[in-house]
């Protein structure tokens, strides 16, 4: 997509612009398995006039965007959404299905692709083209249609604790790779932010981290965290 | 200002939340003054049903605010605005003037307040009490007026660019203020979230600092910042 005057301004209000935008990226689940969506933080990735994902391969989001076409891009400014969906797999309940048409010169389909519920509001993307690599794949995407579910959420709130439990989150997934205890400190660091910034989701968020933190230390590494690419 | 489900949603819409929102703060500068107006960045503190500033004795913002009872909270996401406004006065084009009547029982008057002419939104707001301190002072604030300038900005473009770039902001004052190279460390790894992840303005912005951290370390600390309590 070309970052003119006119893309720039109408994807700002639906939460892309150019660089990286944090959002949390729904797909569906194979048939098989256990819950029917997932939903994981993402960054959607403009530059040079196109817009792609870069995903590692062996993350579901990865294994789910090779079998299905369609994805939405949620914004949400709630922390506990964004620990939740990074940590663990969100329940069924947290999702709904939203609907679009798609039309070409032969055919008209109905696309179904999972949301959040909460979410403020949405970008519905459609996958343009794969390119495989080792350990990861490059996906050009295309915005096909922008739902505003909560319209009360207009507006910008800048809040330093929010960021820095996204931030966290994401220090959090590379230690885990990594065991790099820079990344604990980095953690460490963004925790007394939360604390005196954060609104009152931000430090629930960050407490969801925290237990996450713990269970690694104590119990193993038993499920393998989406990593990020940052 | 009581945190009621009601008050939360009517100020997140104009970008302030509980916990410590971050906005540019401006006031009327004194009329022996060079420029009319100054701009900071500043975080607005709502914390147990409390709306405040805690100022640092020393910079613009507190001399303006000791003498005058306004001023606006301007809520952006320009990381350009942001960075010029920690390190330099802004010119005067940069402001225009927003009108507001303030009733009480016995009269009606108008107030006239500095805000940012590109901000997308502000809040007016009224000093209702001074605390003073040693080294800073307490102010409760109360919301008078809501202004939406760019109904075209609504929706929430989440960019760990721009945040970096504002972090890196509070980090360099610190450093100015303390001469601790850890700030400069935090720097440097923000800096890599900015190359990575920003957008046009959140480069550009970046410069700011990078050119002002230049001047601080070449030519000696010529001109204090404002300093940043976080």
């Amino acid at each position: 997509m070309k970052e003119t005057a006119e893309n720039l301004n109408r994807m700002a209000k639906f939460g892309i612009s150019e660089g990286i935008s944090e959002i949390i990226l729904t797909t569906k689940n194979a048939p098989e398995s256990e819950k029917t969506s997932n939903a994981a933080p993402f960054g959607i990735i403009w530059k040079n006039n196109k817009m792609f994902l870069h995903l590692f391969k062996g993350s579901k989001t990865y294994e789910n965007l090779m079998r299905e076409n369609y994805f939405a891009a949620n914004m949400t400014d709630d922390a506990v959404i964004y620990a939740e969906s990074t940590f663990y797999d969100l329940e069924d309940e947290a999702f709904e299905t939203a609907a679009s048409i798609e039309k070409n010169e032969e055919e008209q389909k109905t696309i179904s692709i999972p949301v959040l519920k909460n979410a403020d509001r949405f970008v519905l993307f459609k996958c343009a083209g794969r390119l495989e690599a080792d350990s990861s794949v490059i996906i050009d995407i295309e915005p096909i249609d922008f739902i505003i579910l909560n319209s009360g959420k207009e507006g910008f709130v800048f809040n330093r604790g929010f960021h820095s439990v996204v931030e966290s989150c994401i220090h959090l997934t590379r230690y885990e790779l990594t065991k790099d205890p820079v990344y604990i400190d980095e953690i460490r660091r963004h925790r007394r932010i939360v604390q005196k910034c954060g609104r009152k989701r931000d430090k629930e968020g960050f407490e969801i981290l925290r237990r996450k933190l713990m269970e690694l230390e104590t119990a193993g590494h038993l499920q393998p965290l989406e990593p990020r690419n940052f």
